[in-house]
């Protein structure tokens, strides 16, 4: 096995990252090597590679980065019984102790020793990626690597939407990026009723509309709190996804919930919010403060409904690089002129469209 | 207004039934007067035309027998503020006490002073019907009647399906009648994983085919529990729904249940079944008994999932009579070459077939 | 029967309230009269007398006020059945519609046409009350009056206490006002681990100390949060109860909070309150919004714990006054130099002490 | 340090067991070595100790068995970094595998892969043993080794009482063993209503009466569900406790279980149960399976408990021995005459009574 590989390396504390040769990482007894087939670019990648505020106090370089992917296992180490060389697999990000109070009653997602790949430890931009066994997901063998490695993401969805009861349900998304954009998706597919997407960017309104959303609000033109009301026969939403961050779109939220609602946010306000607390109070609403993905329990939700192909991702990607693009990646991640972009790590992959699962489709750059 | 109309009645405590010129009831100051414009055959509504040991126990006579319909409101009592005239309704059939414990801790389905629509109470084979404001539905006017005369038993199914977690879940119903029916569809549309159908029918399998499970079990050929282990992966199945009643396949689902599992019990056996409760021990289940629906929580569920389309109804319904043909209706039942028989209150409904919903077809016999 | 009775009335729109000769009130059909024994003063009653802004934008009046009481059942309406003459009872303070949708769905603490006993509705400052049916809790007879009157604000601190898990975690009670008093009591009754109580005021520590508290805090002095984190071993409270409605405690009271801790708010700022949402999102809380308690769930598990003398509520009570000295009562609770103040309201019971209950004692003035 | 040590090792597979020179064992890299310091003899060990049906299809020899204990760390592995030498401890028993789909989703009490201390992997009842650091409960160095063994059993009674909500709660208690008498205690702790203990044993009744039981009931003379319902006031129990295992008493507590109550298993019958369905589905029931104990929710709220001084234990514990007399303390546990009865493993610590924990005594023999 060759002792070098390429990988995107965060070297220097600055902006940018640079591709080079580095050596094969080397697994422990509990790892196994895992051959990346496609990763996909996150929002906090481009933290990295921008290099603001946060990145400076949480990154380690140098180090490369990237943490959602999909690839086959090519080794594995001395313990490891749960994984075997060929296995398609992707991986939970969050590295945990496993002996902390929270990783001891089904709270790991907040252990307090928590590692996290690709960010304080090596991640997926190569060739190849370490991963503890106890982290590895199986996927599908059938499974497009282009699809399997949005997981990670798909997992904040799955744990936003399901983190309290969602059948028959009126929904307000607000904020649709990413991870709003899947949470429209998983709702539908898990029974939600009304879904009302908002955002301030008409391009991904009508992403949200693709992605199933039955009303869709552009919170810079309507007060959205009004517009939630209007369309829900004046109840408000009775669960409110928040995935903006906006302090502003935020309060527009636990305005518009309804009595007894759920409110669920994941969105990182980068500053203090400011909030009327009698509508928690007096509503009697329930707040769930979501990060990351129950270990496992939500990896096996997405399991479920994406081998049943309950979920059509396929909107979300539009692009598709190979690795040694990646300064063209990040300049259109950065230009917001754009759905999910995937890595395909292997050149050929470009060529080659996986299509066998629900007519997957994509633009290749 | 006139003062007779025409109802179905259960008039003597032997088998049959009697279709008569009946008075238009008197509504209470808290009733409402509804004509109804469809109804369904239960499977209790056999067991009282049959008279069987259980219909002499439990059902008063005489009586207006039926309770699963929908229909329009004709008139209001004094106290009424939550219904007004040509309101498209059904109704919730468990007419309950509001005090006793149950009913004041959100357990009213199993209120200790329940009366029964239709059985203990008089019901809505006929011109019209009286309901008590409380146990009102709302239906959306543009929803045909007969689908929305399914309500009664689809909640029963809603609330079996979604008596514990389902999301992404291996999921078995044992016993494909017409709520088994319908939690098939029930299950996918919540976001279940692989749903598995068992029945010893193989025209109910063929239905069950249809309302969307992905394997059909026929348990007079296989070993149930046998077949779920094959097809869960030597997992078991993480939700069982027994809607069969049958004590082998009762004992088969507790068999067939993977570690963690969920039982949920709705169908009725006829005498003591005898378990190996190491099932239920070791495996750590919970198990749910089942009966009518959560007041009000499961309408709401189903009214989510009916008004966004989310349930296809439609293979269920083979046959629609005229109220006046009740012996063939009643006939046919028991023949069991039939799914779901659908009584049209008014003669001209045959010829204009509603098919604003979802593409809405049915059989007129 | 008489014609006229004593009540305590609300009769302008300014500060104060006269003692005088009204109507005993005529009961509806579903009301029953009562006889009120025993009534004490919430702090919502000082509002009303003090007359600030909230009680100008939600007070009817002219209007006897009071809402909590305990007494004897003197008559009942043509068509109530759960309460007979004679019955002890008090009185669940939400008069709410049974018919929108937060009452059908379990939630009429939050209903959307609430009218409230003693606030928008006759209360219980008088020598009669009128009750809803609904609305009765039955007592023990042999509970005394004055421990019963307490129930509707033990109600919020045991909804509260209750609105998660709370065996063997740490708890943090900020406020020890009357609720957060009780809540300290209630927590340690079923099964909290180490309660930690918070105020700014030395008298009501030492109240907290009487009830139960493990670790007293003056977040006058020491910072709050970092003395819960001190106490904890570093972890913070597992359970966050917040009953000061103080902006500055209430941010404390999340930066304190473990990860994955529950937030629970009863207290009512005045103003917005600004938070870091970081805390509730990286620590993955769940928050809850509380009010009033939960119909009819939240009395019984409180009867349940009363019946057995689970909870001593006695170092609550510090004085006790006949009606006619409401002057003299409304100004001690100004003062703040007291517990709870409780109505007599027959003066023979000032001298006749009812000590049945868990060695019942009090000051009488 | 010694190369060996004493051990009570089930040699054969016969009836008794040897204490007998052993090597102390060699721990791995992730484990501890613990120096007992008390164990205690659970039914479990009865039956391995007169080898019946069950120790043959289960039970690995040879086999140091026991697994109650406490004591304190003499050694950790090269990878231990949750324990250190001179902690005190306890430890779960079930050695689980981490990567089975139970142990991924909060359900490794159900591993598919589990190994059990001191039946299929070495125990406690000799001077050291061997512990997985995952698997450490860490004790305050001021609770009593006497009370800390007793944690296993007493989390079975913990996990069976807090399977669902309990406060307030009308409870029944089937069967006063070990850990039916626990259970006495800690439902009382955790703010159960009125707690009604059933045994067929006086002696056992008058135990249940020490632990804080309201109601006793001989169910050899009197009808269970009868005795239930009369003291219930025709309601029936809110929470059944089935800690008997007898078939018929399981039938007679789901009978007297309340409508929409919640029946927790932990008693194994050797034999089929048959039962009457119906309790289960037309009263609404809720039916938990219980093994184990939750890993490692359950012991927090145990140690919760125990931390506050919540549960006194004392009346459970009637005899303590040392090891040698193992065979005086099998034949008292086979007579029926005794409580718990615990092996002090350091022969002085039978004159140095250690009671500065809630005044614990207890008999020395």
């Amino acid at each position: 096995m060759e002792k070098t590989m390429l990988g995107l390396v965060k070297e220097k504390r600055e902006p940018g990252a640079v591709l080079k040769e580095v050596p094969v990482p080397v697994i422990g007894a509990d790892e196994v090597l895992v051959r990346v087939k496609a990763s996909s670019i996150c929002g906090t990648d481009v933290h990295i590679y921008n290099w603001d505020a946060w990145a400076e106090k949480t990154v380690v370089t140098p180090n490369v980065f990237g943490h959602e992917f999909a690839g086959v296992v090519e080794a594995v180490g001395s313990q490891v019984v749960n994984v075997k060389i060929g296995d398609h697999i992707s991986a939970e990000g969050h590295i945990v102790c496993g002996y902390c109070k929270p990783c001891r009653t089904g709270n790991s997602h907040v252990c307090l020793n928590t590692r996290s790949f690709g960010i304080t430890a090596p991640g997926c931009f190569a060739t190849y990626a370490t991963v503890k066994a106890s982290n590895v997901i199986h996927n599908r063998p059938d499974m497009p690597f282009e699809i399997a490695c949005l997981q990670d993401p798909l997992g904040n969805a799955v744990q936003t939407v399901l983190s309290g009861d969602i059948v028959g349900k009126s929904v307000a998304v607000i904020g649709s990026g990413l991870i709003g954009l899947m949470s429209i998706a998983v709702a539908k597919a898990c029974g939600a009723g009304q879904v009302i997407a908002a955002d301030i960017n008409p391009y991904r309104l009508e992403m949200a509309h693709k992605m199933g959303a039955d009303v869709l609000i552009n919170n810079s033109v309507e007060k959205l709190s009004t517009a939630i009301f209007e369309h829900t026969g004046g109840e408000g939403a009775e669960v409110v996804l928040e995935m903006s961050g906006n302090p502003e779109a935020m309060q527009e939220g636990f305005e518009g919930a309804a009595k007894a609602a759920r409110v669920s946010l994941l969105g990182i306000p980068v500053e203090d919010v400011s909030l009327d607390m009698g509508h928690i109070i007096f509503k009697g609403l329930r707040v769930e403060g979501i990060t990351g993905r129950r270990m496992y329990e939500t990896w096996y939700q997405m399991k479920g409904l994406l081998d049943r192909g309950a979920l059509n991702l396929n909107p979300l990607v539009t692009h598709t690089f190979t690795l040694d693009r990646y300064e063209e990646a990040f300049e259109l991640m950065r230009s917001g002129r754009c759905g999910k972009i995937i890595f395909l790590h292997e050149s050929n992959m470009m060529n080659e469209k996986n299509r066998n699962y629900e007519n997957y489709t994509y633009l290749t750059v």
